[in-house]
């Protein structure tokens, strides 16, 4: 299966700014490319862009970073891929088994602490209680994504930057980055790896579901390896392309910014498409229910 | 002056449900009616609506609150008063001294204690060092609502229940309500009496500003009464209707339901009107720069 | 059954500072005093001493308030009551049962909602699942209570000022408030009534349990009337002597300072006397096994 | 100058649990050991201790990290070294000029983000408003620590491992680590890179100060380098030993262990000594005013 994904980012700068972003595929994606990945940072104008010099490097999770002082003015981050991805869904196994903490490998126990958003010292009384009765390994960890797919509601306008793993279990709202902070902070409590991944998920062979995004999810170390699991989604999926990992959102920012930088634009996509290039079109979803009304407080004015 | 208000407020209830609603003016706006409030509290349906009956009582800050059991379905909460105000802007008064605490009235000590959004026991030292140096009394008191002013921004979409005055300092974005709850928080921090108020202001000799809403403000105590400020808007207004006070938001929730309840409908309006009970016309707004877009984060999918 | 307290606390006060102290016993008490309850507020000195005047008032939730300004230097405040106490354990009603909030009087609905240390608002969920399959009125009530309890470790070093509902249920330590104050929140969001209630619990035909203190414990409103619930001993006791009660700590602390001070000396005791005032002997407690020694954490130099 | 440090820590381990410790000296102290670093591991018992097996490695920060499997029962941690030292005091260079983002070492970028201790995206408006009109660079970074010196009181009580930043500023009490928690959080809102640091800092030519601990304190980058700074003694000092270095303290604790551990003995001194081996006695402290009582809130039992 071929996989394109693009995207068009920009921003307005008030001043010179300096950037990290985090928009290439990961390494391990990279013998599926092909052809080369196609990124621009350009300073867009009336008349003309100007293409901004970008540096790469690998940060201490193995993901690849472009840095570069942006100008003042509108900025665009733009690129193309093409992926031949396996076209399988998310790999499962019920019988992955869970490590003894002393046999993981050293760079994996970074992947059991707290991070910014993951505060294991304020939710492992909370996690024992609720699984502690479950079997180890592969089945406790879908466990605890199941439960945080069930417990938490999808509402948009629910994010904010400061909202950790406790904020959602209080108040059962989020975003796609909340429901994995929250899985990822309660299977860390059970003693299983767990750590942040970003990248592409586009509507493959399922339904579309509206725009694009950048995607969330998690991955979880059991049986010697990294497994994809998604508290949002929470069925497998065909055709997540893995951008980055790191302990939380906050190592593996789509774009972070040393300065303000307004959102003008954006634009993501990923599609499945044929040898030709064009887009292989979606099942059509069946007819649902209309949604729920969800209870508005009022006295915002 | 003559102010009309409404408002119509529909909500769905899955079952029965218990409900609290604070819509009567205030006791202290009772003698500056016309005629007398009209309020209907219904169940609608397709064919008929019928009334429900709703008993009134009066907390212990002095509110009028309607209580009632609502049955399952659609249930209407209207009403309209008419109101002759005095058309003057909110009181000033630059030589309102700040009371000694041993001097004021026993029943006002309760407004310089912490409540659930208003976290004194984390605000004190914060208040202290932005507003010691300034001289007690009026001075500082509009010296808070200025700073909060200045320094919160006002995003309709940043509103969330748990939102405490001090998330408001830290987050520096909010609603209305946080815009007082911040203020009343640094206002008693610095033994100053304060506390919240809920009601009317519609656009009343102001520009029009968007579809209508309740709001809310706070009043401070200095020199043996109660003042009007406003951190959201903080500028003297005429117009306001009082409809409840209490130490801050959950003590005059205009409703507050014991079990699920989902608004569908929410109208709102107070409007100056002549004695015939025309509107009288708003003044023209001078034009303005376009809006600044803010900056949004991506990766909320 | 004659019980005797007294206490004897003291500060320093750097400046002179209005003071408001809750140290008589409640209202509904008072029928039961032998004699009156003697209290003292002093300024004291080498010499000699000089009482202070002290103005009594009743706030809105019924409990009598001493106010009065403390000048610089030592205060002390003291006091002995002598109470004649039916000698009975706190009631047990297990068919007592819980008013739909419909049935509940208008002064009780406000020990429904949230306040500075119970936020029902990030609690109401979690209280959802771990109670609500528990049936409804006595037994829902006590079930709170001994989860609690059996979840909650002791450790006086764990008090701060600060420590809300959530941060006990998060960190499972606390002291005496922090223990109601987490067993209130819940028992509210299962919409049963509950309010802070705080006085004299001496060992009283209980083996002695270490220096007196003042204790906080909870009631609960079911069946027409409120209830004694204590979640940090959980078990009846007698000769409980209520001072006063709210709708959390905020509301009835032994003492609450606008200024600074620094206690220097406390002495609280509450006991059974004999009609001519000895004091009546404890049991022997059973031979304890040793305490477990508790985690300390390094690095706090 | 020579330095011997030693410690002696011991747990109780109610069963076999695997822990990390970061006992050994950075590697960037390694050439000024005199002779080896001496560390054992061992469960000890009446008769006879037993040596647990250890593994070494580095984490990603660079830190020597040791692992091992503990048995139940208990667990001895010991080590001494030997350590030459320049004997000068911390570096102080008031011309270390600030970098532009731009031109930071790639894996220095780290060190401007968020972390679990330190929520920058609660306290950059923060940062701002206190450091906002301070010269960049030295001047900005001292400014910073400095403040936090002078406004955050020591208490070792109010250790707690939930303990942030943000919480440090509302409280504005704390031990060694908060201090530099606060610190870190402060300067790297202002783009300045600051790490956590943990090691050894005893009385050495400086007055007894108490039992010995370890230490923490913080380092920024500035100049091209790291310098080291205190929030907490705000002094420059001479011989500080560093273990470790990360993020912040979750990142380098000097024991993990993933399952329970009860401490029950903890001993840890750092001395100069002569060449023969003895210490080198310390100067005497000036006689200091008695000092002063903290306020103590009562109800706590």
């Amino acid at each position: 299966m071929l996989i394109r994904s693009e995207y068009d980012i920009r921003f307005r700068l008030p001043k010179p700014t300096t950037m990290i972003a985090m928009l290439r595929l990961h390494p391990s994606v990279e013998h599926d490319l092909e052809g080369s990945e196609d990124l621009k940072v350009e300073r867009i104008d009336q008349d003309q862009n100007r293409e901004i010099p970008a540096r790469e490097y690998i940060d201490s999770f193995g993901n690849r970073c472009l840095r570069f002082q942006a100008p003042m003015g509108t900025l665009r981050l733009s690129g193309t891929s093409l992926v031949r991805h396996h076209g399988n869904h998310d790999d499962v196994d019920d019988e992955a088994r869970q490590h003894p903490v002393e046999e993981l490998p050293d760079d994996i126990l970074q992947f059991l602490l707290s991070s910014r958003y993951c505060e294991l010292d304020r939710m492992s009384h909370i996690a024992c209680e609720l699984f502690g009765a479950i079997p180890e390994g592969w089945q406790r960890a879908v466990a605890i994504r199941d439960w945080v797919h069930d417990h938490v509601r999808f509402d948009y306008k629910s994010a904010r930057p400061t909202k950790t793993a406790l904020d959602v279990f209080t108040e059962r709202v989020g975003v796609c980055r909340d429901f994995q902070h929250l899985a990822i902070t309660l299977t860390r409590a059970m003693n299983i790896p767990a750590r942040y991944a970003t990248g592409y998920l586009g509507d493959i062979r399922v339904p579309y579901a509206g725009p694009g995004d950048f995607s969330a999810w998690y991955q979880v170390y059991l049986g010697g390896r990294w497994w994809t699991l998604d508290a949002r989604h929470n069925t497998p999926r065909i055709g997540r392309l893995l951008m980055a990992v790191g302990r939380d959102a906050t190592d593996v920012a789509i774009t972070t910014s040393f300065g303000s930088a307004d959102l003008i634009h954006f634009h993501v996509e990923s599609n499945e498409v044929t040898q030709t290039g064009e887009k292989v079109p979606l099942p059509v979803a069946p007819a649902a229910a209309p949604a729920i009304t969800a209870s508005i407080a009022p006295l915002n004015s």
